[in-house]
């Protein structure tokens, strides 16, 4: 198995990085108002799956105390990707293979542009977890994850396909059920169908993912959200497949009713990440040629209650 | 002057029937609610061109009670739409000018569908007004108006012009600004670049016209939704003057800040225009192959907030 970074230790952070260390692989994690907690008590994961603690957990307060690992994997809100060319750089390596573990769009880019000679992949998490408290971690449903590079070189030779297919197989190994996609921008698309709806509905109308669906309202806007997804997941070059809508529709109404961790940011004052999951996909339509009037106005939605709240 | 019976003796209705009134015209007021006040005290307008009051005023409390005038003005709120038919049959007679003095979309031509043999006008009311109780109306700010025929004809001979003629001269008489437009379907969507816009954001930001404009985030949800009336309008085969939204939005600016009718009929538990603002531009638009993604997002928001204030 790869080693592992894991660059916060939130719900993602800790449920992933729990579940590998769990089977045997070694994974450090960085947290920061978290650490003590942590290393005092270790990281309790409450999962539909089964239970476990992890303890003693290789836990660090400071990146540039971390060994070099074969993957850093970012799992920090995108509110705080500003930081991370500060926080990556003692971590990452020429060759160094970084794993974006968060939603949005347009880091990996970034990311790229930051580290050039890393080998930047993505992973989309399917995962209803929150953290209920430092260390401590409530799966409730779902968890599998999808991986991609973003390069689309699909030369099996290629560092980007060996980090894959290594990756895919840790996963699996630790009981996630793992999946590599051969276009990261189709799989980053396809997340914010969900991502795009269910987070900012969540927040703008007060409400959890069932009374979405359940209302014909927002149900319609949840809908006509997806649709402008779609519409610029094709001008970006990255068309959905058929039926993508109705399935994502389906799946979610097999979720337990969740509120979206937008949601929990917003309840707690904490940033909401409007400019990976809103301003971003607006952005990069806007430059295919496409207007997402209900997408940009969503965004703007949410920034309009984050400045009242804040002011 | 022609003679007029007022359908509703709201802020729209009690002000411009009023000022037909004290300008000579023989006016009838359809008042339900507010009949005995109105009966009792007339009709008080306090105005920002000096204030006055009507007494007696001639106020009914049945249609049917009515003499036959040569306008039928509905100032009723298009929410009421459902009761015109039976409320007007007994005032229309083949040839009656009926002037529709509401915002929104498609109310002439359902009008003209009840009342084929009738000579269908709207009117555009450029007016900050409310009533604040029975009988008293406050004007507060502007208060011209377009008005225009359902029939793009503009044939001088022709009924509509005669009437379109009159009413603008009878306005003019009363000291209320008024213009003919040449065509009606231009002058109700340049109406909507202000109610669309002004009348949602109020409600889904319990804020003021000022405030809207003031916050980046509400004045760009503004300003897409005018981009995309003014789109709509285009597809509709009405397409709006180059430079319309910046004068639009200059227009509000010199306002006194002002809360639309739909935020006083929100804040006092009254159904909002969602119809006839929201819901009807965009089956238009769609019609001619045109998705107005914001102004449908937004037409869902209110309906959410009704359903969810009303469960």
């Amino acid at each position: 198995m790869f080693s592992y970074t894991i660059v916060g230790t939130g719900a993602v952070g800790g449920y992933y990085g729990a579940r590998l260390a769990k089977a045997g692989a070694t994974v450090r994690f960085l947290a920061r108002s978290d650490y003590q907690a942590i290393k005092d008590n270790g990281l309790t994961v409450d999962s539909i799956a089964g239970n476990f603690t992890l303890n003693p957990v290789e836990v660090y307060r400071d990146s540039a105390d971390i060994p070099e690992s074969d993957v850093i994997a970012i799992a920090l809100k995108t509110t705080a990707n500003g930081e991370l060319p500060k926080l990556l750089a003692p971590l990452v390596k020429p060759g160094t293979v970084i794993l974006v573990m968060q939603n949005g769009l347009g880091m990996e880019s970034d990311i790229q542009e930051a580290f050039p000679l890393s080998v930047v992949t993505g992973a989309l998490c399917y995962i209803c977890a929150r953290k209920e408290g430092p260390g401590k971690i409530v799966h409730q449903d779902k968890g599998s994850v999808t991986v991609g590079a973003l390069t689309a070189s699909l030369d099996p030779a290629s560092p980007h396909r060996a980090a894959l297919a290594g990756i895919a197989s840790d996963f699996a190994k630790s009981g996630v059920p793992a999946e590599v996609s051969d276009s990261l921008g189709t799989s980053r698309w396809k997340k914010l169908l969900w991502n795009v709806p269910f987070n900012g509905l969540s927040v703008a109308l007060d409400c959890d993912t069932r009374e979405i669906l359940a209302e014909p309202s927002s149900r319609r806007m949840a809908i006509r959200l997806m649709e402008e997804v779609a519409r610029g997941a094709a001008a970006c070059g990255f068309p959905l497949e058929k039926g993508s809508i109705e399935r994502m529709v389906g799946y979610t109404e097999t979720m337990t009713p969740y509120e979206p961790s937008m949601k929990l940011d917003w309840d707690a004052g904490r940033p909401m990440e409007i400019e990976a999951l809103y301003r971003a996909p607006v952005r990069a339509a806007r430059s295919a040629g496409v207007e997402l009037g209900a997408i940009a106005s969503l965004g703007d939605l949410l920034e309009f209650m984050e400045a009242k709240k804040n002011s």
